[in-house]
């Protein structure tokens, strides 16, 4: 199957999705070696979960198919540009490529507020719309000492 | 109780977590008026799931008990900055404020690299570490347009 067969699945999902009721419009497919081997719709409204966009809901699926907490080899379709979230969890599931269909821009003209997001994230925190605070650094920095002393660590 | 006292026990669950090999050294906290309605461990390893970081664990077990996709009024207490997936989570979360232990240089010196990441974000898709592309946008925003045309849509 190509690019296009793999996203116009993905585009499916999305469509199908806002007809059920689930969430947004939105799908994604994530494919190993010319398989789909997980299948996302945005369930946000459906399952009262934020994190519930169609690529998490995919990553996940695929993972636990995989029985991997990476996406090595794998190829990730998205019917529309993966938001800040998405998009970092895609850089911790390391998936080899990503194809979105629509863009934020157009996310946007329909009040799905991406781009905000990706202007926030590089405000410094002290300067964010929902306000952030750090606190108790030294005492936060003991977890990690934790870890750094852990010998049977899996490293991800 | 204070802002120290829930960040403690974010902490405390960070380094339970690390202890019991769930995965990297991470703890959350949610609170509602005053009363914790979601506790995080970041959990990738024991998982399998590159997004079970502990904010993610924690807003999602907050939604489910508040029945509802989004955390308003909500203080969200993580051991350490928010990675770009959590903080874009929180931003479709929205909780009154965030408050954090330690900071993303403190994990990047333990290879924990949000820094990366963030700094992948700011580049257009096509200069990204992993390889990106746009295709099919006009189809693709079929799915949108289904979104529009929903008249009994729940908007989010």
């Amino acid at each position: 199957m190509s690019d296009e067969q793999f996203m116009k699945e993905a585009i499916r999902l999305a469509i199908e999705g806002v007809k059920a009721g689930h969430g947004g419009p939105f799908g994604a497919v994530i494919v190993k070696d010319g398989e789909i081997i997980g299948r996302g719709q945005n369930r946000v409204i459906i399952d009262n979960d934020p994190t519930a966009h169609a690529e998490m809901v995919a990553i996940r699926e695929a993972c636990r198919r995989l029985g991997h907490f990476q996406l090595e080899s794998c190829v990730v379709y998205a019917s529309a540009e993966p938001c800040p979230m998405c998009l970092g969890a895609l850089y911790w599931a390391r998936p080899s490529r990503i194809v979105f269909g629509s863009g934020r821009e157009d996310a946007a003209s329909i009040s799905f507020d991406d781009a905000f997001i990706y202007r926030e994230l590089d405000h410094h925190h002290s300067q964010r719309h929902i306000p952030t605070e750090q606190i108790m650094r030294e005492e936060a920095l003991k977890a990690f000492q934790a870890w750094v002393e852990k010998e049977d660590k899996t490293r991800y």
